[in-house]
């Protein structure tokens, strides 16, 4: 069972600097577009877990290990997972393929607090936390499968 | 007399893009902080306009026009001017120069809605009127005045 | 026949700001976006045109005319044209649309100086300026026909 | 002995999200002007050594630690320190400080790999190893102090 959800995304040419490649920036939004994907793929809209569950994910911590540089117009594959979700911080990992020729051009992982809309600590509410982990859902969910 | 707030700023890398100039999308957040400094320096905070006075510039329009490319690390002076200022919009002005050269990089224009925190139109308080037009200042501060 | 071809994105987080909606920077990064799928479209690849074709289109003017916000998670159509090619010159027009409620969120244009990478005016190669405007291709190429 | 740089930013509005604070991919380029910065003040241009050293530093890794949310107009110093210089590889370190209440906003770092312009790994310039690390310039900088 795979448990990375995949986003594909193409490289703006905005997003390029001028050493020619993506800037190094650009990998903390598309770890993000990653995240947001994913919980769309679990069931729930991060959106809506801010607005109606009260619970933001802010992030407290960021690595990113460039491996090999991205250029204009690549199809690249963003790899998300949520490798631990405990009850006040989750933390996510991430791998960036390039389509076209497999190489892994980046990999890393960002680590999250669970707050209120007032940025104070709180607990991440049961619904989001069973179905970031797919946990009391009968059948196991694995990441890959479509939305709805 | 000149009317025009100078903002100086200098060219991150991350402005470039793979042609070796700056990304044209930023002189859009360029204009913005020239905005913001002009307010600062005629005595409001956009900030506190925005929370205290529940009254938000929404942009409605916003024209560019390149003249020269920018470079990574130039320092660069954008002239901001408050062109118009009506009781339910303003239009703001801007002239982006290099020190180095006096080059003219660019000029531009964003014609702003004054609305609510819900996005409703409505009338610009009068005392951020009143500072934007310098206004019942004791001398009367042309708004219109060519540069220079 | 519809010449508009269209490009689907989905707002990032990054992209909003804390008016709570989309910054409006982004459109001109979009709009950039849909001129980048419009060349694959027409059968050619904007950065082959720059590396191999030596011909660069150098943004000269941008106008944009925000209708109605766009949020988080949005998903949204951005609409893009070939208005005009001159010999050296093009003008891109653009509209961006949300899919779940058909609501016109920005329209603009983007007028284009054709260059080598000496920045210098060139004029735009035969070959581009025919695959940009489907002429002599025996049958009219509509621009909204898969890539390919 | 303070072997910090210290560069002034003011948080641009472009730079917060829908949280109502800074995104937090705006600080990997706060890094980054800051390195610019403290390469103009060891005594040359990091664009210098790029186009005539033929000397690139591509990031290859970075973390950032995020404290303590920034906010639209707060002056923030970003501080900036070569915390390892090597043959083929520069490690930075930096810190976010806001003025009005010296709270720590972030901490982070950076690995360089030194490439040519081919992206090919190479020996950093002497000249540039010698003014990074203010070696035979009269009084040795030591580049491991703590701050303060």
């Amino acid at each position: 069972m795979d448990v990375w959800h995949e986003t594909e995304i193409r490289v703006r040419y905005a997003e390029t600097d001028q050493m020619g490649i993506v800037h190094h920036s650009n990998y903390l939004i598309w770890f993000e577009q990653g995240r947001s994907d994913l919980c769309r793929t679990k069931g729930f809209s991060y959106k809506a877990m801010e607005e109606e569950g009260n619970a933001l994910m802010v992030v407290a911590e960021s690595y990113v290990r460039y491996k090999s540089p991205a250029f204009y117009e690549d199809l690249l594959t963003i790899r998300t997972r949520a490798a631990e979700v405990r009850s006040r911080s989750v933390r996510f990992v991430y791998e960036v393929f390039r389509a076209a020729d497999s190489m892994l051009i980046a990999e890393g992982e960002t680590h999250h607090l669970v707050t209120d809309d007032k940025k104070k600590v709180r607990v991440l509410p049961e619904i989001y936390r069973k179905l970031l982990t797919g946990e009391g859902l009968g059948e196991p969910v694995p990441a890959d499968m479509p939305p709805g």
